[in-house]
């Protein structure tokens, strides 16, 4: 056998393997192995790092949803292969959903059907990586992005989002970051990891700037529709007359079934920008040899989207609410904890940790680690986001495991005093 | 906007964007453009080009098939995220399956769930695409291949399938193609385009030759079960003491639902080559950032292996015989076109155009053009697949589609003499 081994060598890729360590997953494996598995029937794990409320009965989809999938499923018409870009009525059903809320109507072919938001982003990210290219990317953020940029080569710049601000985008930090290589600007809205819901004139504000620095927006609104306080959900694709707008979604958050797997890249290109420079092409011929959802789901997309009760986003926006009231009230009770914004959209809460009032603990990512240890409370580390010695907290579970966990969190604090 | 437009500059991808022209998709859009759509109504289209039966009602799936997707789909504990690698359930099913055949049987821990065979083509190449290297393909093959290693940069060798042989693997070209600098052979078995399956004998001769080389087999057998005259299909997995195998599949074509994307790689390594090499950890590595298929579907995955009745795989073993038989009984009375070999398997014929006998048209691409243009019968040139004025017949179609286009196909050559 030794001498087989060294027939079938296998030197590697080329090119940069995806650092799974790095992504949101990556670093909840690492603090969920810390857990004491032998007390698990004792102190079960209670999950505040994850982005998948799904598997709470209180977050489960409407049936109306469910329906339109076996409507699909049971016709037989629909277990062949999908188009590249989707199947039509999928198309054309995302297209008016997001038109409903922009004065530049999409068409279906603005509306590429992808596997995911997470495959919107690894497409876009590769379409958008000629050399030398950089991207702007917010601080903190979502890991994903910095994952598949390192693996496209494209060069990641950070612009940072001001927690005594709301979590506003720090727009001198934009300019100073952008230089004649920069291609566009991720903006996540409703925010993730922050809770943030950017305000109509702060995206006009990011409009005229991305307008000024020539660069395309990349709005990330897979949280689209959980707003939950007054300050409304306004779509990037609102200013697209300023500047070329590539919104992503999914319907994984507002229909809560993230492992359904379907997403989109919808263009908002009134003055045909991105049409002709070519990139849209480009999409379509990277989306080519690129996985799809199943078509099934993609045919079941225009009912999804047509006859979901209001009832149903209104129950969950209800939850939200409530949860992240909890949350944020709950956290003012603990010392060394801060958290500086209310959270009004998506599923989280960035909180910060003050050092100052805890002993033992090195670093966010210790903190998370001993944490899971002693209490089986699962939280996100700052690092994971790209600002160290904060928690991303997530409030989208179940309420009594909310409580639960967060008086287990303020009990660690304590003993670590 | 003039000024805008020179500011929004799109400069393209890093490396290579994928040729979509040179897929099977790619082509089938080229012939299909020449259709005259004036006359769709007289003559409306006869696909006789495609992988994928799925829109005829006698290859509709069973509705067992269907049952155990709306089980999963209905009980709501699907909705979620799935493992990177799959959920375990599918992953203990597929493997379990394979291992009805192979003396080395497989674990969960072997199986990476795909989304689809595609993809799981994608990765391999992906993977084994270290600078330098080079990879054996077979000619005629599935494009595919071709198209994913131009773009991760891994060279491409060509090792011939003979005709005169019943399309057996040309052993000495393998062993020709080679060099140190080789990773792997791909058979593709049940053979697409030719219809092959390869014998028992045949696949050891080819293990062992792969093993003097010390290169990786990767086995693509998503036309496994659609083996349908008296020659048995014989997993390549079988010899996996000779040779480390990397199996892909796919619930695609033995269950007739190619757009519900669900495929897998088994990774057939009882000597641990592939694990120690850390291909494996590779694979999964590159996973962690990949489309995946939908949770829930892969939830159905156990039921559909374990409940499909055995009556709904002699049926479709029943049509695709009978149907190979109608077409090679309807192309002997063409006379510019040769079929070297009955198809055994999967849902395609190679056939030869003789030039002798065939006047205004220049090759293959123009063959089919002009089919497509005159008749409204669309076939696939074999330029496509790497074997120039050849065609590929696909006879999974319904009894009297298949019929009139190969009458039409019959009148068509007649009008050409």
């Amino acid at each position: 056998m030794d001498n087989r081994r060294e027939k079938w060598g296998y030197k590697g890729i080329a090119g940069v393997i995806p650092n799974f360590d790095k992504t949101v997953r990556g670093y909840l494996n690492l603090i969920t192995s810390h857990m004491d598995h032998s007390q698990i029937d004792q102190k079960p794990m209670i999950p505040l790092g994850h982005g998948d409320p799904s598997m709470f009965s209180c977050f489960r989809t409407s049936t109306v949803v469910e329906d339109a999938v076996v409507g699909s499923l049971r016709s037989g018409m629909f277990n062949g292969y999908a188009n590249t870009s989707g199947i039509p009525s999928a198309k054309r059903a995302v297209a008016d959903f997001l038109s409903r809320d922009l004065p530049n109507p999409l068409s279906p072919d603005d509306i590429y059907i992808t596997s995911g938001c997470n495959h919107a982003i690894k497409i876009l990210v590769s379409v958008l990586s000629c050399p030398g290219a950089n991207i702007l990317l917010p601080a903190p953020g979502y890991p994903y992005y910095e994952v598949n940029c390192e693996s496209t080569g494209i060069e990641v710049r950070h612009y940072n989002l001001q927690p005594e601000k709301g979590w506003e985008v720090d727009l001198a930090s934009v300019e100073a970051q952008s230089d004649e290589n920069t291609v566009a600007i991720v903006l996540i809205n409703p925010g993730n990891p922050c809770g943030t819901v950017f305000s109509y004139d702060h995206l006009l504000k990011i409009a005229k700037i991305a307008n000024k620095l020539g660069i395309f927006v990349i709005s990330d609104e897979v949280y689209h529709g959980l707003a939950f306080r007054s300050k409304p959900f306004v779509p990037m694709g609102v200013f697209a007359s300023i500047v070329p707008v590539l919104t992503l979604g999914s319907i994984s958050k507002r229909w809560l079934v993230p492992g359904w797997r379907l997403g989109w890249i919808a263009v908002n290109d009134p003055n045909r920008v991105i049409r002709e420079t070519k990139m849209s092409d480009t999409i379509l011929k990277y989306m080519s040899t690129s996985p799809q959802p199943a078509t099934f789901i993609q045919a079941a997309v225009s009912d999804i989207i047509e006859k979901t009760e209001e009832d149903f986003f209104y129950k969950t926006i209800l939850t939200l609410r409530e949860s992240a009231d909890i949350c944020y009230a709950l956290i003012q009770e603990i010392d060394c904890i801060i958290c500086p914004h209310n959270p009004e959209g998506s599923m989280f809460a960035m909180v910060k940790l003050d050092f100052s009032r805890l002993a033992d603990i090195s670093d966010d990512v210790d903190f998370c680690c001993k944490l899971a240890k002693e209490e089986s409370v699962v939280i996100l580390p700052g690092t994971a986001v790209g600002l160290s010695n904060w928690l991303r907290i997530t409030f989208a579970i179940d309420l009594p495991s909310l409580e639960d966990g967060l008086v287990k969190l303020r009990n660690f604090c304590n003993r670590h005093k």
